[in-house]
């Protein structure tokens, strides 16, 4: 359908899939708009990984590779875009993932958990018959975690997580890693380390520095996480933006 | 549904109507996307009116008063968000409202013309039983223009436009006025008088402009409109959303 000469190819390809998720249930309908802000945010970002993007993505591979519990949790959206990368990624840390869903029906999670098996994930967390932990804070659906999952994870990849839901889990002790667009976001701001990029390259990208890392030692990774400023990172994106707008750099 | 104390009460009421109206057949998926970018741009605009959009605003005013044969475009997303609002501008400019799909179809035309009929419009152009005439540079049912509306039309009033069609018809001689909320996209690039504004706002804006000059004599409204630089204009709107991202001002 989408010509591949076209110049806004990888763009539509994507909002292809996400429509085409939508339309097998497994994005609410906030999920495509969601994804329509993604687009403006990225377009802003030159739809290239940064430097500071990438900085981002070393620190979270050395808090990942370090975690005892790690839990990848996983929205309608990254289901659209990523399922396979997202199963590549839970494979090469040994971790698991964990559906969780802001506008959560037995439905959605069905069709989710049915895209993850289909890619031969193993462990997917968070189906509606297995036992759950309330997380504090949070009201109704949403505050539901897998008591095998998110619950006792020390370090969690949250892709495009809800603000809200992002401060109960740093508030709960987790380090928490998030993948957000948008730099200003609440999510972006309250996450560990927050990686400014479209999941798309941002996933990819973590594996690879992962597969890079995986030999260090501790020390050596405990440094790259240390050395690691999330304001900084955080600024750098926003000064990026607004050089975009402003004609100063393309 | 939502709270009018949610923080995001205006945005979220926004969102429920796009997505009824995607419900109810009047937008394609691509609007309910597109929603989501203008969510995006608008919160980076503060979602409020600058001062910047009021000139505009004032100069489409004077540009619409003294049209001879104005059209305002409409597509899925104006129908959704304003669809009172529009028939409400075209009596007071006594204009022809003229329906223009980027994905064009039958089911589509009917159910945006049925949304203008209910709330009382007047002279609803673009259905597929009158006569047609195509723009020059345009291919498919994008091309298609009302021969008695866009296709005379000295002024068209053209919110939320596709590029290619902005240049089209910005070729075709006409004084074109758009309202988007992406200040480095094509269309506001291309126009004669871009508002960079979010169309609940921008029209109602708009429609009290109007009433006010409409006493005013010609050569006044043509010193508004020859002392709006419209590429000063769009700078302003970049400077601004600039300094909101780099803190220097919010």
């Amino acid at each position: 359908m989408i010509h591949k000469d076209h110049p806004r190819y990888e763009s539509l390809k994507l909002r292809a899939m996400v429509v085409d998720a939508y339309k097998r249930g497994i994005l609410a309908d906030s999920g495509m708009i969601a994804h329509g802000r993604g687009e403006a945010f990225d377009y802003l970002l030159g739809e290239k990984t940064s430097n500071n993007a990438k900085k981002a993505v070393k620190a979270a591979a050395a808090a990942l590779i370090l975690a005892e519990n790690p839990v990848i949790s996983v929205n309608g959206n990254t289901t659209a875009l990523v399922p396979r990368e997202i199963v590549k990624l839970a494979k090469e840390i040994q971790c698991k993932i964990e559906i969780n869903l802001f506008y959560r029906t037995p439905e959605r999670i069905s069709a989710i958990e049915k895209v993850f098996k289909d890619v031969c994930a193993e462990n997917v967390l968070g189906n509606d018959h297995e036992e759950k932990e309330s997380i504090k804070g949070l009201e109704g659906p949403r505050s539901s975690s897998s008591k095998e999952g998110i619950y006792i994870a020390d370090v969690v990849l949250v892709p495009l997580e809800d603000g809200d839901r992002a401060e109960e889990l740093v508030k709960l002790g987790k380090l928490l890693i998030t993948i957000d667009l948008n730099p200003l976001s609440r999510t972006a701001k309250t996450a560990s380390i927050t990686i400014v990029d479209n999941i798309v390259r941002a996933i990819p990208n973590l594996i690879e520095a992962i597969q890079e890392l995986k030999g260090a030692d501790p020390s050596t990774l405990h440094q790259i996480i240390e050395s690691f400023n999330n304001n900084e990172n955080i600024q750098e994106s926003l000064i990026k933006i607004s050089k975009k707008y402003t004609g100063v750099e393309q």
